[in-house]
């Protein structure tokens, strides 16, 4: 897809001032370090503004205060970051996806497929299935029975969504997702092993939701598992069921929540953070990277208990293995203290 | 589907003792807290008792002990939250699958598919596969040559099962499930790279097995892999090659384990944990959150070294950054000491 | 697959001296404990030397050091469990795949396939994708427009492969595996949620590469993610954008490292071991399972911060508790130290 505009239609999108040559050609969009002549770059983060001064880019996305640091043309915003972001989708090179509904794929007749969907080869639709206008389902996606999905959203090639899973409009969920699999719920029968818990609530997904790659979100066992709006999920994630995530909540990769855990809104879970069950976080809570959260929280901060000083593992040996007398230290200590 | 069951029927279903009106009709089944007057409900364990003041169900759930704490009808059980389990599958709202092969499969004339066989659309089934009667594919499944599934078992969509592995009956497999993909075996060959060792063992699961999404069971180097009867496996577990896993063994979210590796029967290993290669457990150990297990374990007992206490992460930089001087602490603390 | 070779013809192949009848008929490749007598066993590790004594193989792999301590035939070689690797593709069960492109793979007519190129059912591949020579793709795979593959490649059923990736030859795909879906991008809207950053990078990936299952390669945000040659990767590993993984790097299950983030060549990332984004490791670094690398690393070592001493729950708890007075208990020492 060639891509082509000048940077008068780009300022005008972004509400830019243009420092420059307006009528400037940009072909594509291009990194500092690496920009080609008719690229634009941006300047994601002032730290970076040194880079400037070799940057070949035929134009850069900045802030005011940087506005001096690169001679050539220049669209200065109020927020470059922000900006890049709204502009990307001007030079992606997805394919665009007929809008049609491929031979190859097999469609229960009882499913309502709204205007200009796109529907790939092998993709299977159950009953009473309903996809909204504008909606793209690629190649060898299943879509279990009662299932809806909103408007102009996209699901990628070999997906899985079990039936009575309802998402919403302009949503986005990457390969090997799984949505509405069983939760994880089974009572002990002690010697006899365990009965199954059969999972009869749904998954309800929110507007705006990006979803990873081989990211689960289980479906309730009773209740329905509830994803808010503008919640965005890294590949590997894994909400368990009966959770409710709140709205613009972000997890990074790995991260996860056991049964019916609540997430306020706008939190963040860095890479591999956990969250038992039944445990339930206000809003605005941070949770750094490895961190294991088992008890509620009610005050917005960022909270851990993951990361470790990093070592050789020869210090760390020498270090870690005093774990087993940290208490004993304590106590001896204290004694001294005392003695004092 | 609509359902509806007087009390008597789950009564006798159950051995459950009725209080109340045994020709009450119940249709569904609800939460404590959310239970609309013609669901029946559970109380899963004392502490919720007081949620049954004001429990609009149409029937609880419970044990003697509790009996007189719900105004409405009761079903008085030895073990309400096992009845629960047992009870849920009558108000599943899973579609019923119809027993028949697609026309869009693809199964080698040499498969053997029992009676009652349901394969869905696009599934693929290679050479001298045998599927036991009234097992159940769903949509977009493969099942590689000379793999075979007992009977009353259950495959999601879009998992992948390998060649020659073999699964036991009323065993139950998520989406996104991978079994028999290649252990991670390789000689080094110093700077020249790698050199892959061909796993040509194969996987054997036992019966009453469940196997969450995006779980991975791997195929054996040179014997197989093994999961015993009654193992249930959340999601995103990593069972590496020659591992074996004792029965009724349960492994949370993002638990695994590494090559030929052996867990006893009736272990746990809870989210995260994961237990390195050539270890050996016994029977009934438990493995807290996030812990790694690097030794045998002879001793039932609950093991742990991953959950901190939590902190803001501003006293977590000051308490975590003293690891890197613990073992100095611990020294110069015994220096102390001995001067006292 | 019935397979018989003569001592002779594995000792010419693995370069190795025999010991014994070299006209001896070996039918199978067994591990030292359960050989049966016509497989051929190694002795991977002079640790297990005992177990020669009791070995039924009909031939053990083994080097000079130990060749006394089997009494059947031996192949002498320089590194056993190297030439156990060699051979083992000789013994290897994988059905053989057919040649073909199964009739109801869905291939655009632009797509370049090779010579010997097998093609399996419901296969989808998209325009001006290109397949080289004795590359195999199974059931239910996709593969994106304009993506290439070289030669001799394999990738398994139901992987996920978006536009715009570049795999070298000999690489192999194991099922569920993800590659070239977004990168984690977004721009934060304040209350407003996210604005979703287009990825419209690639995903470049060396030759001999391994790539497990469930395992996700996200696409560049800008320029490529970039894989080098036989780099290895277990499965539920996760490579974010943009990240440069360097050559014969090796990563275990769970490991995986965030955006922009540089490996050196030779690295080794254990399982659960991450490393935080835009951080640059040096060749032949090692990270033991569990640690977080949030810093670049310059001098090749191994580093931790993950694994801590096994305990029961009840002596971490009392131990661990003590992480929240960890800083006091430096200060306070210091102050007794002191007044010593």
């Amino acid at each position: 897809m060639m891509t082509s505009y000048t940077l008068k239609q780009i300022a005008s999108f972004l509400d830019a001032k243009v420092k420059g040559d307006e009528d400037f050609t940009i072909t594509g969009l291009g990194a500092l370090e690496s920009a080609e002549p008719t690229d634009i770059a941006f300047l994601g983060s002032p730290k970076f503004k040194k880079q400037l001064a070799n940057c070949r880019a035929g134009a850069v996305i900045l802030e005011q205060a940087q506005s001096d640091c690169f001679k050539g043309n220049c669209l200065i915003v109020k927020d470059a970051y922000l900006s890049y972001a709204k502009i990307s989708a001007w030079f992606d090179s997805a394919p665009t996806v007929p809008k049609e509904i491929h031979k190859s794929a097999v469609i229960d007749p009882s499913a309502i497929i709204g205007d200009e969907v796109s529907v790939g080869p092998n993709v299977v639709i159950e009953s009473n299935v309903r996809i909204g206008s504008g909606t793209d389902i690629k190649a060898n996606t299943f879509i279990g029975s009662g299932s809806e999905i909103g408007e102009g959203s996209s699901v990628a090639a070999n997906v899985s969504i079990y039936h009575n899973v309802r998402i919403g409009s302009r949503v986005k969920i990457h390969s090997g997702a799984v949505i509405g699999a069983d939760g994880f719920g089974f009572a002990s029968k002690g010697k006899l092993g365990w009965q199954k818990i059969s999972q009869i609530g749904g998954v309800v997904i929110g507007d705006d939701v990006e979803i990873g790659a081989c990211t689960t979100i289980d479906r309730g066992a009773i209740n329905d598992t509830v994803i808010g709006n503008s919640v965005i999920l890294d590949n590997h994630v894994q909400i368990a069921h009966n959770a409710e995530i709140g709205d613009n909540t972000a997890m990074a990769a790995y991260s996860g929540v056991a049964g019916s855990t609540v997430l306020g809104k706008n939190c963040l879970l860095a890479a591999g953070a956990h969250v038992v069950g039944h445990a339930s976080l206000c809003d605005n809570v941070q949770v750094m990277a490895h961190s294991l959260v088992f008890k509620n929280i009610k005050q917005p901060d960022s909270y851990s208990n993951g990361a470790m000083p990093l070592m050789t593992t020869a210090e760390w040996s020498k270090n870690s293995v005093r774990m087993s007398q940290l208490n004993s230290i304590s106590q001896r200590l204290k004694k001294l203290e005392k003695k004092d």
